[in-house]
């Protein structure tokens, strides 16, 4: 069995589509994968948290639960486990259990950890012990397959663990942060599709570029101000620069009803301060409190209509568990 | 009697202060302020919308109401008056009324609105017939007095009407702009401070001059933007800006919220868009909307807990009106 942690975005989402630095946080809530092999050379993978399981055989799909999205949910994960096949020449079969409690598609990397957990697991159980840089690879090539050009950020966070600046032309760097990053996850619960947000984004400075390339840069030194914290471990600065980058969000258009609501909501608990993460229009918020208040900002969240769980900052990336 | 428009800043509050224009509206409310002689050479104030009356009387002043007060509220008034008078040479006392829907103190430039209409109805009374910039001229002068440096917004919106651009190094310059804009103000009914609110601004603009300084040049670059689109008559695109402007002052700080309670019911029903308007932390909003929606819009702010009324653009500034 191997692990690997979600991810938030704490600052520079959409900005760091147009070459503004991302700050990008592993946070303590991991993917399970674990691995055995089988006695035929089929493929056999039960995802918990999709809900879903099914065997490949050669060409076949034989959908066990999930009904027709099993297919396509379960496929990141069979190319995976083929990657890690391919790679130790071995004619065999292999079971993968997957398990979760990070809710998928909502912009905290479970697609990602999940990925790297798995390629860990199969890894190990076929003697290969693949290095952190070559499952941090193959779990990039894997998103490329699927999302086109991606911005690695979430196979490489849910790798390598800890906190990153990201740089489109300048790639990944990690970050010394004080070692207790203390967090509230709230999940609207509204579906979005980040590349409609993107893509609107991206009309909206086709429409007004000296209004939005400003608020761009705003957005870029925002994250590096941040960074500027985090090495201080200044969490009342970090809260401000949320709520400032939040404002940014709001101001290219990628915020919701939703998510103001429970950012309002974390806010007026104590939240230091609070911020959509992610893609917008839905899906999740984070706000960073003083541990003494996390539980009362999980409360107003959930009263304000979200589900919401604690996490911190974790150091470890993609491990074996045993 | 003589009768001066309120107003409304439609784009660039606070980032007026750093040099960037802004977009000033005169409405449709307005004060009326009647003049008439005395027998005495006394100075007669009744303002229905401060709640106070007196006299004023040499160096005395005795409170017919309004209690403690009512000297502060009523001093600016004295002061256009004997302003005209001394212009006027005449030694003759005179009672001044002043009526008014517009909520004081709330950025909508009552003060301003009283001044105009007082300097315009008592130069009639003395057969004085000022010309709208030398009422303009005296009424910049009794606001310079009270609040030390003051950009002259809204004396000069309430003098000349209709909608002007302003920047604090070219002053003023009239906007050509569709006849109608259909406006909601809604007052949170939050007191605040524009002083300590831009005072705030000041600090956090020292704490990330990097950011800030972005942030309030995208301010500048979005009312230039709206100046576009009033001249088209875009309702559709100056509400959008509207909704980018108001982001942007939440990225600064000055939203509130009441305020964000507001313009959130605002847009939900049916706006083109909607932002605070003054200082914020509390005060007024404003929402455009199609003339068909402004009654729904209406609802929807009282419902939220506002108070709300329905204005237009004005081109009417100060006048006699008999």
């Amino acid at each position: 069995m191997a692990s690997a942690p979600a991810k938030v975005i704490l600052f520079g989402e959409h900005f760091v589509v147009y070459g503004e630095p991302a700050v990008v946080l592993a946070i303590d809530k991991r993917v399970y994968a674990s691995a055995r092999l089988r006695e035929d050379e089929s493929i056999y993978i039960n995802s918990t948290e999709l809900g879903t399981s099914g065997y490949f055989s050669g060409n076949y799909f034989r959908v066990e639960r999930g009904g027709k999205e099993a297919l396509a949910k379960l496929e990141p994960i069979r190319s995976a486990v083929e990657q890690v096949l391919a790679l130790s020449k071995k004619k065999v079969g292999v079971s993968v259990e997957v398990h979760s409690s990070i809710p998928v598609a909502v912009g905290l990397g479970s697609s990602a950890a999940v990925a790297t957990s798995t390629l860990a697991a199969v890894s190990r159980l076929l003697d290969l012990n693949l290095s952190k840089d070559e499952i941090f690879r193959l779990a990039y090539e894997a998103e490329r397959s699927v999302h086109g050009t991606p911005s690695g950020i979430d196979p490489t966070i849910s790798t390598y663990g800890g906190v990153l600046l990201f740089r489109r032309e300048r790639g990944f760097a990690p970050l010394d942060a004080e070692a207790d990053i203390p967090l509230v996850v709230g999940n609207t619960g509204v579906e979005r599709s980040t590349g409609e947000l993107v893509a609107s984004v991206h009309r909206k400075r086709e429409q007004y570029p000296s209004i939005m390339d400003w608020i761009i840069r705003a957005g870029g030194k925002t994250a590096l101000k941040a960074v500027e914290a985090l090495k201080k471990g200044d969490l009342s600065a970090l809260g401000e620069l949320m709520n400032i980058n939040h404002a940014l969000l709001c101001a290219i258009g990628v915020s919701h009803k939703s998510l103001e609501k429970l950012v309002h909501a974390a806010r007026d608990a104590g939240a230091y301060g609070a911020k959509l993460t992610g893609g917008g229009g839905g899906g999740c918020m984070i706000a960073l409190a003083h541990a003494s208040k996390v539980d009362r900002v999980v409360e107003a969240i959930e009263l304000a209509g979200g589900t919401a769980f604690i996490a911190k900052k974790t150091d470890e990336g993609v491990r074996i568990e045993r």
